[in-house]
């Protein structure tokens, strides 16, 4: 099959392409948020709807006990490799709303950039791949590898129904390989292949006090204040190296070989990078690890917010009934998210003062995920980069996570290709998040020829109907 | 002049009373919060309007640059001493809304208690002395006593305007005493007349880390995160014994004498009465102090609010870029509030660790105040309680603030006498504040007692033109 007329007709339709992707980008599929379930609705009907008129085949919204997957697939090819194309439609909330220049869902070009919640996380990664799919579709009526699109809903609160959705469709999910758009690389000029990603859990902490608010004259220096003691838990947490002191919470964390470490230091971002992407003078953590290890192979806790008691205009003396803590740990091989909330909870129970009740919830356990970096679809992968960006990409490990990485591995036996398209200063998860349109033009040139490169792929296997599929 | 006419004026209006009250307490007068402005401007004029129906003469609202003080006076005894009542219809916000039972300005009745913001602070115990000052000039046509009200608009942002007002009104404000309820009893059948104030500062502390949101996953554990960090700062700020850490902090603290000990041993809430009042099992603080030195001889530093990163429902991974935390302090004799300003930024200033920058604001400084509980103005206030509560008050310390007691101490050189009405339970300051009926119609009667005993006070000076007012 001829790569010449799809790149061609890529770049012919550049413009169409960035007005679609802002259609995409105004559904505000916002998955944390309850009340957006109409948006995350409208939106994977958009992208349904998309997939059909693009010319993929088997087009389905598979209902979940969440939100919705969108599945699509075109498998007319059965000499040839099925590679999975996997992305998320939902995004963070756009809060805190003040910060955005423009608004998170009025998806506003700037220069070569384009702004919007969901640009480069993941939306906007996603839809390199389908338009790579149109190009070969509108210009051969055929790919020239079969293809399995799942772009699920529920990413960004760690994917509770992807797994089973995935387990119960073991056999029609079948592939050679999964390829993920949904990490970042070095630079504008130096694209990424990320190998590894961190795991995850999330964690809240409550502390509870006294049952109404207390003038804090009248009592002020006589009874525990609930968020001065979350304070002193919190600050516990951490030692003055910046190691975390929950006991066991290292015991199973892998020491890599020195020659790993080596390869790391070569490829990966240095102090200096990572500070800059940071917009900071100075790291802080784990002393005897870089700045990229730090954020890789070592695990983390990390505060994402709190609140407690008067904290808007004004001033209120009180000490407040109350104080909430939202947590996040990232995990490396080979610690077991369910364990560190194990750790954690006991750890809370035994460092939480008399006078004050503390409780933990726990959610979005993930393991940490690891690809083969010489597996000849991760290879492919990097001659595509090399092809699209003109530039060998480099192999990195992730700090984020990405659940979907191991139930690939795990329930269908495949790799995931973690080809990032994003760059270092996106602002994912932040106010003001966005795309680079030039790596949005080059990461479609990028997967047209990973999908040609992928059709060669080995122990490829044959299509299968979905007659069986399994919603529940 | 009859006493017995007053007390049944009183008796027989009481169901008006209570509906006016309503009407003062459904005024949103919350001083912290700018854009009440107009209605702590309502509030004022509704006030003055009120003074001048019931008989008062020189009813004005005196300008300041901040909210107005209205004033009333009657000054038609030459022969008699004068007196100073002092309260204030400022009041905190409602927040948190959601954890009132009745809306905070929907004064609603519920079996003996009147739930309504300020209700009990202090609005409600305010208007004790208007109504007892109405039941003599509509029975007798006049006051025992002259009589100089001072109602502020400002007492819950720290009397920024007050002390000024006094010192450019010194001679037209000469009194012989100042009586201020705004305190409260140990119970319904156990009134108590405060002889000590603590002071007071209330301070700002903001962290301030990177200059946008990072991912959580691609940064955590490499920078250090502002949250954390003002957690570590505010854990610093006590040791393991419940002690302020900040150096020089206790200096000027005074020490009091055994006898002095035993006195409010004898007179104050015990450790008991102190944490039922607070719905708590146990005290905290610090050791060798009982709960009530604690809240009363000795000083204390209060969380009142935190707030960074994401705090609302759902999760979001992220590093916050700041984070803030509401202080107060209170102070107790020979503590100066700019002092322990200072000490206070120089502390934090030294705690902060590397990688963040922290920038303290200070407010409202107050010093703590003492009255001489022998004074004639207080030993009347103790018999007019027993007329109008049937028991003898105790002498007790209060744990919280009133700016003005020094200031009339300061400037006029009389003593301020603390009559409170409130009870405990009242929740002041928190969700569904509330006045006990009951104390408001003896609070009443106390009153009219008070004027009474309060006319033959040593000391009285003739009354004064007020021609000489000045506002700025």
């Amino acid at each position: 099959m001829q790569i010449q007329r799809p790149l061609n007709y890529a770049r012919a339709h550049r413009q169409r392409f960035v007005s679609e992707l802002k259609e995409f980008l105004r559904f505000a599929s916002v998955s944390s948020q309850p009340e957006r379930a109409g948006d995350i609705a409208k939106c994977a009907n958009w992208l349904a709807r998309h997939l059909k008129n693009i010319g993929l085949d088997q087009v389905r919204i598979v209902t979940t006990p969440g939100n919705p997957i969108v599945y699509a697939s075109w498998l007319r090819a059965p000499e040839r490799a099925t590679l999975i194309i996997y992305g998320h439609y939902d995004v963070l909330p756009g809060e805190p709303l003040r910060e955005w220049r423009t608004p998170p869902f009025t998806p506003t070009l700037s220069g070569e950039n384009l702004h919007a919640r969901g640009a480069a996380d993941d939306k906007g990664q996603l839809f390199c791949h389908v338009k790579a799919l149109e190009s070969y579709l509108k210009t051969a009526r055929a790919l020239p590898v079969n293809v399995k699109c799942i772009f699920e809903g529920e990413e960004e609160i760690g994917s509770p129904h992807l797994n089973s959705f995935i387990a119960r469709n073991q056999r029609a999910l079948r592939a050679d390989a999964a390829v993920i758009s949904d990490t970042r690389m070095l630079a504008a000029d130096r694209p990424a292949i990320s190998y590894a990603q961190r795991g995850g859990l999330r964690a809240e902490l409550e502390i509870k006090g006294p049952p109404h608010e207390l003038h804090s004259g009248n009592f002020g220096g006589a009874v525990l204040n609930p968020l001065q003691a979350l304070c002193q838990i919190i600050a516990r947490l951490h030692d003055r190296q910046g190691r975390v002191t929950i006991p066991g919470f290292y015991d199973d964390v892998r020491e890599w070989s020195e020659k790993e470490r080596a390869f790391m230091a070569r490829n990966g971002p240095t102090d200096e990078d990572l500070l800059r992407d940071a917009g900071m003078e100075r790291g802080w953590g784990e002393s005897g690890f870089s700045l990229y290890e730090r954020t890789t192979v070592r695990p983390a806790l990390t505060l994402n917010g709190m609140v407690g008691g008067h904290h808007s205009r004004g001033s209120k003396s009180i000490i407040p009934t109350h104080a909430l803590a939202k947590i996040s740990f990232r995990l490396v091989p080979d610690q077991d998210p369910k364990k560190i909330a194990a750790l954690f909870c006991d750890c809370i129970e035994r460092i939480t003062p008399q006078g004050v009740r503390s409780e933990v919830r726990t959610f979005s356990p993930i393991e940490p995920a690891l690809v083969d970096r010489n597996h000849p679809a991760v290879q492919a992968a990097a001659m595509a980069y090399k092809k699209g960006f003109g530039a060998a990409p480099v192999f990195i490990r992730s700090g984020g996570s990405i659940p979907v990485v191991n139930t690939f591995q795990k329930l269908l036996g495949i790799p995931a290709v973690l080809m990032g398209f994003g760059l270092p200063d996106d602002h994912i998860h932040g106010p003001n998040e966005k795309f680079h349109l030039p790596n949005f033009y080059k990461a479609i040139a990028t997967s047209i020829w990973y999908l040609s490169l992928a059709a060669r792929l080995r122990g490829s296997r044959p299509a299968e109907k979905h007659e069986e599929w399994r919603n529940r």
